[in-house]
C-alpha cells in the first residue's frame, strides 16, 4: 500500500485465471481494478459482485473506447490475444498478456511492433519467473554454485486437461521454456520435437522436445496429458553440484546435491586414459521465498510501468517463448529434424 | 535341490557381476559351479576360496579345452562375448552371456549362426525379465488391464558409474529394451537418439531415445550417467488405467492407477466436436513375487536346457536388442533422424 | 442452489476461520450471510466489504438483539463460546460452535442444558468429520473390512502455532478425538496424559495421549507443535488389513494393506505353541470424495436444522471431546495416570 | 588387514544373526573365525562349509574346554546369554555378547561381576551406535549444532517379527535405548510404560515407552510389531534446530532443519507476555560414512581388546539397557506408573 495513485487496470476473461489476477491486483495496492469485462454476462456478473466498484463489459472494444485503461490485462485464449492486445495498444494501453503471447511468431512481432510504434509496454504473464524458487536457481546458477552445467531435464506431466485450441506443447512448454530463458539468461537456439497423439482431435498430447540453448547446453522436456501422476520437476546436472527443483513439494522445493563427477585426463593424445572421480555430498534444500508469484509478477510490473529497470518479463521475452514453440511445431512436421529458432 | 544330474556350468569373469552368477548357480539345486575363470589371479583365488571345489584357470581357452561346461557364463566386458562365445560353442557348451550380447548385429548373428550349426543353445542374462514385477507387468498388460496403450515413459539415470567400453546406451539401454519387449511381446521398429556427451572422452553419458514397436506404440527412454539422483521409473500409460513400475520402491513397486481418459466424438466430420473425459479412480499396488531374478533366471535356464519351453531369454531376445543399440548409434550419428532396426 | 428459504446466518469472529465459514455459507446456497461480527472494526470493514449486504457489528450482543439469526456462528477462541453460545440460545438462535465446545464439562453441559431448554440445536466444528476421507474410513470400518482392530496411532505434529490461550492438547487432540469418535462410533473411556513444556508459559507443547475406547479398543495420540516436519497421520492396524490415513498426501489419503498376521494356539492349555503366521498382500488406495469438507458440514446442518436425520456433529459430540480433554488435563497432573472420562 | 596377530575368535549361535558377525569377523583382517558352534548339526555344517578351517561344535561348553578363544561371540537367544557369558568368562575368553545383554538386571550383574573378576571384557553388540549415521548425530548434538534439546520421538514398528522368547519392548527397544544414551551421553532415569496385546501368548506387541534421562530430557518410543508399514524414524526436536533420522532412507538418513523457535519473555511477573518467534530456514541433509555397522564394530572391539580406549559398548552400556527394558517391565505391570531405572 502506499500514497501513490494506483495504476488503472481492466481485465478481460474470468475463465480460469482472470480470477487469480483480478484478486492480486486488487490485493497488490498497486492496481486499481477499474474495468472488468467477460463476453459471459453470467460469469461477469457472478465475479464483478465481489468488486462492486469495477464497471462491467461483455465487449472488450466497448470497454476500451469508453475509458481506456492503463493496463489492459488479456487473460482470454490464445487466439485472441492478438486482436485483443492491438486494440488496447490502439487506445494508449500497456498490456499484460497470457502466457503464450500469440499462435505464431508473425503475431507476436506484429504486437511488438505496434507496441513500439505507441510507445507502449508488453508485458507476458510468465508466471513461474516470479517465484521465489526459480528466482533462487538463477542465483544459484550465476554464483557459479552448479559449476558448468552438463544438461538440464524437465518433466511436465498429468492427466489432462485437454485444451480445446491448443496442444500440450503449446499449453505446457511455456512454463519451462520461460522458466528456462530465465534462470539461463539465454535463449533456445534450436528444438527437436517427437510427440504423439491418442486422441480423435489428431493434437499432440504427449509430446518431448530436445533443446538447445545459445550457449550449447542442452535440455530436454517431456510433456503429457496423459500420465497418470503428475510430476513437475526439473534436474539441473552440473560439473561442481546438480540441482532438483521439483515444484510439487511443500517445502523443499529446491535440492541442491553437492555431488561432482571430474574428468582427469592424463594423456591428452590417448583419450581412453580418463580417469573419473565422483564426489558424493551434502545435500541442501534452502529456504524459499513462498511470497505468491503473482503478487511478485504484479509488484514488479507496476514498477516497470513507474519507469523501474526489472525482470519483469517483457513481450521480447513472449515473442522468444512462441519462437521456440512454432520452431517445435516445423520440426515435428518434418519427423524430428533440428529446426533453429531463427529464421 | 533334486536327484536329477547337475548341470556343469564354469564362470568366466568374476568381476562385479559373476560372483553374483556363482552364487546363484551354486544354490539353484540345478548347477555344479566346476571351473571359474578369471584373467586376474588375486581375484580368482579370493573369490574361488568360497567354492574350493571349483577349478580354477586365468585362461579361458585352456578351461574350455580341459573339461567343456554343458553351461559357459559369460561374464566379461562386452568386446570379449562373441570371441568367449563362440568357443565355449566350438566345444559344445550351451552359453548364458551378459547383455548386451555383442557389440554389434554382426558379431550377435554370427554367434546365432554358429549355435544353430552345433546345435546349442544361447541364453543372453536380460535379468529384469525374471522379476515378479516385469512378469506382473506383462501379465496385466496381456490381460488387457490397461486398456488401449498411449505411451510408454522410462527414466533410468544415475550417477556413474561411467563404463570403459561402452557409452550410456550401451549400458544401460538393454534393461529397458528387454524388459519393454517383454512385456509388450513385440520388437522396437524404429529409433531415433539424441545424446550429449560431457566427458573428454567424447561418449554418450545422458541419452534419450524414442522407440516405435512394430505395433506402433511409442516409448522414450532417458538414460543418464550424470543425475544426482537415481530414478528408475517406468509409466505405461492406457486408457483403461496406467501403471508405474518404480524398481528402487521397497514394497509397492507397482501401482497400477485406475485412472483412465476417453475421448466420445459426437461428430466425426467436424472433429472439433470431441468431448474429452477423464475417470480418477483408485490406486492398487499388488503384492510382488520377490524372489531374486537371478534364482529365476538360472531355474528357467536349467528346465530350458532340460527340454522345457519357457521364457527364458534367449539369442534371439539378445540379437533383437543389440538391433535397436546399433540404430540408434546410427540416428545418432544422424542428429537424431528416425533408423529402422531392420536393415 | 434451491427455491427454498435461505437459513438466515449471523458470523462471529473473523480472524483465522471465521472467512472460511462465512465463504462456504455464502456459497452453500443453504444459507444467506445476514450479518457479520468483530470487535476489531477494521477486519470487520475489510472482509465486509466482500459481502455488502451483510450489517456489521463490533460487538456480539447488539447482533443478536438487533435481528437474532436463525444460525450463529461462533468463530473465535474458546474461553467466550460458552457466553456467546448461551447469549444465541436465548435469543432462539441455533448454534455451530467452533471447536473445541468449550473451556470445561461444566461450561459444555452448561450449554447443552440451555439448549433443550430453548428447543434449539448446537452443532460443533468438528470439520474431518466431514471429509471424504475419514467417512471413507468410517464406511470400511463398519464393513468389517478390517477385521478385528488391534490398536491405532495417531501423529499431529508441526512447528507452532502457539495458542494464546490453550495448550497442544485443547489445540490439536480435537481433531483426532472427534476423528476417532466419529468413525469408531464410541467414546473414549479413559485417558493417560504425559506431557513437555518447553515454553516460558509453562502450556504443554508437546503431549501424548493413550486412550481406551469404551469397546476396549486402545489409541495413542502424539501431539506436538515443536517438530520440524508436519505429519497428519493415524494407523488403524486390524486383523485382517491395516490402514493408514496420511491427511497431507494429495492424492492417497487413504491406504489400505492387505496384510495380516493370525494366531493359530494349537494347544490352549500350553499358550507357548502359538503359530504366527503373516500376509503381506496389496495395497489399495481407494479414489476419495474431495469436496471441501465445510462445503459437505454446511449442507448437513442445513439439512438438519430443516429436519433431516444425518452425520452432523452435535453438541453431545462436542461435549464428548470436552470431556477427554479435561480427564487429559487431569491425567498430566497426576503424573500420567488413567482417568475417566466420567466421573 | 595387517601384520599383527590375528585376534582368535569363537563364534556360537548361526541362526539369523551370527553368519553376519562371522563374515566381518572374517573380513575385518582383525580377527581369526577359529570356531562355529550351533546345536543343529545342519545349519552348522552348511554354514561352515564357508570358512573350512574352522573347528564345528555343537556343544558350547565342549568348545569352550577344548580350545579358549580369546574372544567368544554369543548371537543365541537372550535366555542363554548369562550362562554362555559366564562359560566363556571362566575359561579366560572376552565376550561379545548380542543385545539384550541378559534377561534381568541380576543376570546382566553377575555377568559384569564375573568379568571383573577375570579381569576380562565384556562387549554388547549395540550396532546402531557403530553407524555412521549415529555417530553423525552424537556429534552435531555435541557441537551444539540443535541447541537446547525439547524432546526426542522415535518409531520404531513394521509387521512383525513375533519373537519366540521376549515382547515387543525387549526385542525392539534395545535398538533405540542403546542409540539414545550414546547420542547424549547419559543414561535413562526414569520409564513409563504402555503397552497392548493382541495375541494369544499374551506378551505386549505395541507399546510406547516414555523415557526421562538423568538430565531432565524426554523421550518417547512407538514400538510395535502389528504396523502395516516400516518406520525407523527418530525426531531430535531442538531450539537452534532440529533433526530427523530415518534409517530407511538410501541417502538423507540424516536431515538438520534449520528451524527454530524462540521465546521472547518481556515481563518475567506476567508470563503471558510471551512472544513466540518461528524461523523456518534451510534443511540440510550431510553425507553419511556408509562402512557396514558391524566392520566398524569389530575395529573398535578389536582396538579396545589391544589396549585402546573408544566408544565400543561395554558390559555397562548393556546393564544400562536392561535396566531400563526392567523398569519398563515394572511400569507395564504397575498401569503405566514412572518407574526408576535405578533400585
Amino acid at each position: 500500500m502506499n500514497d501513490r495513485k494506483r495504476i488503472r487496470a481492466a481485465v478481460v476473461g474470468l475463465g480460469y485465471w482472470g480470477p487469480n489476477l483480478v484478486r492480486n491486483l486488487h490485493a497488490s495496492g498497486e492496481f486499481e481494478v477499474a474495468a472488468l469485462c467477460d463476453e459471459n454476462q453470467k460469469r461477469l456478473d457472478k465475479f464483478g459482485d465481489l468488486y462492486p466498484w469495477a464497471k462491467r463489459f461483455t465487449s472488450a472494444t466497448e470497454m476500451l473506447q469508453q475509458d481506456p485503461p492503463e493496463l489492459l490485462v488479456v487473460a482470454t485464449p490464445v487466439k485472441t490475444h492478438r486482436a485483443l492486445t492491438l486494440a488496447g495498444l490502439e487506445v494508449g494501453s500497456n498490456v499484460l498478456c497470457e502466457k503464450p503471447l500469440a499462435s505464431s511468431v508473425a503475431e507476436a512481432s506484429e504486437m511488438l511492433e505496434l507496441a513500439a510504434k505507441m510507445g507502449k509496454r508488453i508485458f507476458v504473464d510468465h508466471t513461474f519467473v516470479y517465484t521465489g524458487a526459480v528466482r533462487r536457481i538463477k542465483k544459484d546458477i550465476a554464483a557459479g554454485a552448479l559449476g558448468n552445467l552438463f544438461y538440464i531435464d524437465s518433466v511436465r506431466i498429468n492427466l489432462g486437461l485437454f485444451q480445446p485450441d491448443v496442444d500440450v506443447i503449446w499449453d505446457l512448454a511455456p512454463h519451462d521454456l520461460s522458466t528456462l530463458e530465465y534462470v539461463l539468461g539465454t535463449r533456445v537456439k534450436t528444438v527437436q520435437a517427437i510427440a504423439t497423439s491418442n486422441n480423435p482431435r489428431g493434437f499432440a498430447d504427449v509430446a518431448y522436445l530436445h533443446l538447445e540453448f545459445e550457449t550449447g547446453l542442452a535440455a530436454h522436456l517431456h510433456l503429457s496429458w496423459l500420465s497418470p501422476v503428475k510430476v513437475r520437476r526439473m534436474i539441473f546436472s552440473g560439473s561442481k553440484s546438480s540441482l532438483i527443483y521439483d515444484d510439487l513439494e511443500a517445502s523443499e522445493k529446491i535440492k541442491v546435491y553437492d555431488h561432482g563427477v571430474s574428468f582427469d585426463v592424463s594423456d591428452i593424445e590417448q583419450r581412453k586414459q580418463v580417469l573419473v572421480s565422483y564426489r558424493r555430498g551434502d545435500m541442501h534444500a534452502p529456504a524459499i521465498d513462498t511470497t505468491e508469484a503473482l503478487a511478485t509478477e504484479l509488484k514488479d510490473i507496476a514498477a516497470a510501468l513507474r519507469g523501474a529497470k526489472n525482470d519483469a518479463a517483457t513481450g521480447e521475452d513472449g515473442l522468444a517463448i512462441v519462437r521456440t514453440l512454432e520452431a517445435a511445431q516445423k520440426s515435428l512436421a518434418a519427423g524430428g529434424t533440428k529446426v533453429s529458432t531463427t529464421p
